[in-house]
């Protein structure tokens, strides 16, 4: 039977992925199809360029037009990243009545609703399984699979980069600065790792869930986040001893009529299934009302794992192209859901302080949390640090602008040496 | 829109489920598909019996020609179980064109192979996301998302009962009886549990996913299996320290002409994800040539977790049906491969035994693996119990005909009192 073609944009780490997979499972493919995928294009920067991966020199062009003026390719794979010049293509793309398969999620967190509303003037398909959680299948059974569940909440550890840092601090006790150094000598963290560490990745992610999840728009802006840089091999020490660990946790919950988006670090209970999440994999932790809990687990990024992704999202878009049945599955945020801003939401917290080690300070302290209604699960002294007592400080739920004001008072509170790390408690769900 | 209307099959547990999830996510369901779904006709044997949902007595019938002579029911869902008279319906269903859901294991684990050609017969769908899992996307998963890998190896715990039983003598230290006598009464067992404890419900769970994931079809009495009653609280322990938790695992490798397929008690490391799946919970881990390692967790039985699975399949074939695109993806073992002789497979072994305690014995039974080619991990003395001592040997990789050969010789060993637990080992892979 006839191949159907493909256009691909980038052939960095996950573009080298795809023409790798297809030239390794290209007949397995083939017989699942019925007929083979054959990309016939491959958009670049520069030509002459090395590759990880050998290609056909006449499949090279730096002319997008070539691939996008092209009625050849029903298929163009978006693999270039960030949002300029992606959108713009990628816009062309749909408009033209191509289907796009895309790993970006710089572009689905900021632009999606826009992407969505060029794929149904176009007529064609706009999968994007890669943009969340690398190889692991979250986008497509959340839409298709559990359709018919109503979810609460998705909770996601979806930056490998950090959870990769997290775990060896956790292991080894070493300082962050340590972990990403080491984690940049392996090649899990970039150059410039801010987008990593600072929360930004995952929020991306979190926003392309919740919008999924919820059937409600969730753009990357709204998302609140917090990176890693504040956490210490102690405070992941202190919080194992509270029967914790701390993961860089991206967090949706669906209230009815708002919803609630944050990314930070937090503390997770050792029976919770994300805390069983190590080294560099990713998980996406969900709650149906009809299925329950469920986790999706596996690797959240690398060439091969996101390749995988974008080759399945290609197969059904072939497989649509070939019946004429594209655009079947399009934007299902049907609902307009506000946010919840991050002042009104209610969490517990972990909080590590220095202060004068004397009698009477403790409930100077306790005084200010009290004063804010924020109310205390436990106090722990752990230990001296010069002259000055470290303690660690345990909160039932509270109102996140309470707490707020309670940490700007402690702040000036002449007991108080150093606010040394404050961090989210995430229990599980009931 | 017009509704597209449903025939339900059995209004047991899950029937009951998916009444109740069409009920209570009705219009989110509606407005996710363009149009409603609605349940027009349910088979039951006793019209009259009391039921755990409500259900307008007229749609209840005896007669299954209401449903599968009815050309306004488009979809059928069976959620009878067992084989008899499911079967014959269900192939009637498919033959006369109409799609089937069905949730039913031991169907599709001996008749696989003649319900997917009636299938192919009629036109329409056979969906069966519901009869591994429970609530897990995983057959879609393996059939679409990550439909671009070879797999090498699917390990599942795909059995509530057992591993709720398993995870009350770990954490316990019940004796299986007093676990299982506890799981009866909180509901998590049958009173007739042996399909559950002899490991024949997850061989019938495996044999689907093998024949899914390795695209070569694996029936029921094909899978190897044993059940977890010789498992005692003191194998658990010593697995414990050995760094391993005991799990019912069905485990099944593809080695490219031939499939290996079992189901077992095992030791599997501490670091495994599949190690922290605890209580009720399934989990199924895959390992993609692609995608690398990947586990679906969550909740594996149960009226609305099932029903979920079920529905999620039914609001698929609704499209389908709509749109007149049924039948799209329907037998993928387009495979011939054989079945590894269970002789045949290599593991390595966890070994319990009581012996003499004197000089000498230690070298009598390693006498008897060394010459059966199965080569000692390590052995401990664990204890006295009267006036033997209890050994525990792990050994390494060894063909299963040789080491039942050794134990065979060992039992006939006069120093050898009693081979107490025989238990295989399963590593992570690389």
């Amino acid at each position: 039977m006839e191949s159907v073609k493909i256009g691909l944009m980038g052939l960095g780490t996950v573009g080298s992925g795809v023409v790798r997979l297809l030239e390794d499972n290209g007949s397995l493919i083939a017989r699942k199809l019925g007929f083979p995928l054959e990309i016939s294009k491959i958009l670049v920067r520069d030509p002459q360029k090395p590759r990880a991966v050998e290609v056909d020199p006449s499949l090279l062009t730096s002319n997008p037009d070539d691939l996008l003026d092209n009625p050849q390719l029903p298929i163009v794979v978006e693999v270039m990243g960030g949002t300029s010049p992606a959108r713009e293509y990628v816009l062309k793309a749909l408009r033209r009545g191509k289907s796009v398969v895309t790993a970006n999620k710089d572009l689905l967190a900021l632009y999606g609703e826009e992407l969505f509303q060029a794929a149904r003037e176009g007529g064609g398909d706009l999968f994007f399984e890669a943009s969340v959680g690398g190889g692991i299948p979250i986008i497509r059974p959340l839409k298709v699979c559990l359709a018919a569940n109503r979810f609460k909440e998705v909770i996601g550890i979806v930056n490998g980069t950090t959870n990769y840092i997290l775990t060896k601090m956790s292991r080894e006790g070493r300082e962050f600065q340590e972990a990403l150094q080491e984690a940049q000598r392996l090649g899990y963290a970039e150059a410039d790792p801010s987008a990593d560490i600072e929360g930004d990745d995952a929020a991306r992610k979190l926003a392309i869930l919740a919008s999924v999840a919820f059937n409600s728009r969730v753009t990357y802006p709204q998302v609140y986040r917090e990176g890693i840089k504040n956490v210490a091999p102690q405070d992941i020490l202190y919080a194992a001893e509270l029967g914790y660990a701390v993961k860089l946790l991206a967090i949706a919950k669906d209230w009815g009529d708002r919803i609630e988006a944050r990314v930070h670090p937090a503390l997770i209970p050792f029976s919770h299934p994300l805390a069983n999440v190590h080294d560099e994999f990713n998980a996406v932790f969900v709650v149906g009302d009809a299925a329950g809990e469920l986790m999706f687990y596996g690797r959240g990024a690398g060439s091969l794992p996101t390749a995988s992704a974008v080759v399945g999202d290609v197969m059904e878009a072939a497989i649509n192209y070939k019946q004429g049945i594209r655009g079947r599955i399009l934007c299902t945020c049907f609902y307009r859901k506000g946010i919840k801003p991050m002042e009104e939401v209610e969490t517990s917290y972990y909080l590590r302080l220095l202060a004068e080690d004397r009698p009477g300070v403790l409930a100077q302290i306790a005084r200010v949390f009290g004063e804010h209604k924020v109310s205390l699960a436990s106090v722990i002294q752990k230990r001296l640090v010069g002259e000055f007592a470290e303690l660690v400080f345990v909160t039932h739920l509270a109102r996140e602008e309470n707490m707020r004001r309670a940490l700007k008072l402690l702040h000036h509170l002449p007991v108080v040496k150093a606010i040394s790390c404050l961090l989210r408690v995430e229990e599980r769900g009931d």
